[in-house]
């Protein structure tokens, strides 16, 4: 077939500006007679690579030079367990807020290494809605602050920061990183997996104030140390070099798109549509308050759960791929990041119409 | 430039079939309307892809099922600390054998989790002969025994499997794996980081006996523990997809070429091309005991350093890239790996033997 619209939330789909120029430049890029994922990480050609997507990165995201910006291996589940081995230090105690399962991961793995405390939870409205930042048990002395943004799969999205004071924030923004303007001065550190809006996946971004490096307990291997990786460039040790050429290109086209400012009003101008249209269409239904639905990932069901395999199946036939919803959830969900275009969402809404007036 | 012959240790060349297929399917898979990279790993067609891959490394390096094969990420840095995390126990001590560069990064970072004791070292030959095997201190309650079958800086590379009795050998294969025949029974542990003979960077593969899996220590990240990759079929988070499906068209590619006995016999003939020529051309040296010399990465030296800048510029005129040797070690270093083609090392020689013709 052509290209698809690809609903998957990830490994997701990517501009097809950007497949198209690495398959140009696949077998030769740029006339060195090599593809960049044969070519030395310390070769002059690599380096002016990484070090133009780190700059393009920094322009969009508007990150300081207080600021180091990793190019790691290992998606954000390695986090989970790098960010307590370096910044809680022994003995210490962090807190952590639960909105969903990705939370639940990083709590249960940075539980292997210190205090955790859950200071809040989104568990009692059944994921649906931000507790009142009123009622967190935050601690002053903890080690830093750490909650998700946006639940990829929950599709619950924080609206706001959340104010740490001076305990260092630290956001898992694997789903909503670069899709809408953020303050980025107010965390001390955030981390993206690379497979939903920066590249393909094998690559996770780390953006860590460089006052909270050089922490890292004795026992944390050398390939999760911030302090190395960012001493060595993200070159200790041979990156994920190809991964990291397409996030690369995927900031190009994301600048040439107009950046972060240009693509936030495309995604909530697409999710707006996407939600009102499920919220006025008796058959459809999103569980989550309002106020904080996800502009990247639009969990619905269907009135008759019957009829999913059927919407599926006809999805499927117009080129409207991987809307099952995750297995924990049910029903369907749309992942609608930055590469997916507004005529993407267009598509999937006349098909769900269609559906709900011939099924429904 | 067309194609270029590209010596480089690796990232290192990669077959120009595979690249081309790769460039073909890069908007479409076979008809999905998405690019491999955009691929959920758990949809049917990634799944296929990624036990294709799997099915193929089993049968070219011939792998029984008392072995589990895993596909994860970091580069072989990472397993430097991952094997001592879940093959020392606590208390444990483990045995290395130092023959070079890589050999000490192993041994510094297994250090950090116990007991390490270095039985062997060719420190004492400058690192250009293996130690008399009969002299190795081994310890008979060794946690293990890990060695390097080929040292990509040095040249070094085993030509037999050292006898480690019951004590579980473990081996760093990242520049030899696939390049000759092995009995891959003899070992307990074996890892590659990819971008040598398997694929693109961002990717190790590690083959484990299954009755090793299980032991990991408390501290050991979940990412790092054997069991729960081995479990989850290197699934447990999202896999570095795209490398792991470049992966599996080499495996094909190999496969074509009539598997690993037959990338031997031409990689023999390759590397014995080149050093026939080393030694018989007084300009040229290779400092390496004859029986040791490495398949793979063939360092030399020219009688007068003050020409190796003249040397590179004009192997880099004729698309001969990549030969300046490792910093460590000087001089300059033509990796041959299984994606080199004959015709490759060919034109190596001859411009070598008319460098030395008008400048020796």
């Amino acid at each position: 077939m052509s290209r698809a619209y690809n609903f998957c939330a990830g490994p997701a789909t990517l501009p097809e500006a950007v497949l198209q120029q690495a398959r140009e430049e696949m077998l030769d890029w740029r006339g060195t007679g090599m593809s960049v994922m044969e070519m030395s990480h310390r070769s002059d050609e690599f380096v002016q690579i990484a070090e133009t997507a780190e700059r393009d990165l920094r322009e969009l995201a508007g990150i300081s030079d207080d600021y180091a910006v990793l190019f790691m291996q290992g998606g954000a589940s390695s986090q989970f367990a790098t960010i307590p081995l370096n910044l809680l230090g022994e003995g210490g105690s962090a807190d952590y807020v639960n909105t969903g399962i990705w939370s639940k991961k990083a709590i249960a793995e940075a539980k292997r290494y210190g205090n955790i405390n859950v200071v809040a939870s989104a568990e009692d409205s059944g994921f649906s809605s931000i507790p009142d930042v009123s009622a967190w048990q935050t601690s002053a002395d903890a080690s830093y602050l750490h909650y998700t943004p946006n639940e990829t799969i929950g599709g619950l999205e924080f609206d706001f920061i959340p104010d740490s004071g001076s305990v260092p924030l630290v956001a898992d923004m694997s789903s909503t990183m670069l899709s809408r303007p953020m303050d980025f001065s107010k965390f001390g550190l955030i981390y993206a997996g690379a497979q939903k809006n920066i590249g393909p996946s094998g690559l996770v971004v780390v953006i860590i104030r460089k006052d909270l490096l050089g922490k890292a307990r004795r026992e944390t291997p050398t390939m999760m140390n911030y302090q190395v990786i960012a001493d060595n460039d993200s070159m200790y040790n041979t990156p994920a070099t190809y991964s990291w050429y397409l996030a690369g290109l995927v900031f190009q086209w994301m600048k040439a798109q107009g950046g972060v400012e240009a693509m936030g009003a495309i995604n909530a101008r697409k999710a707006k549509k996407l939600y009102d249209f499920i919220d006025t269409n008796d058959f459809y239904a999103n569980p989550i308050d309002p106020r904080f639905r996800s502009w990247m990932n639009v969990p619905f069901t269907l009135a008759d759960d019957a009829l999913n395999a059927d919407f599926l199946k006809g999805a499927d036939a117009r080129g409207l791929l991987n809307l099952k919803g995750h297995r924990s959830v049910g029903g369907m969900r749309a992942s609608i990041y930055n590469a997916m275009p507004e005529a993407g969402v267009d598509a999937l809404v006349q098909y769900m119409a269609e559906f709900a007036k011939e099924r429904g």
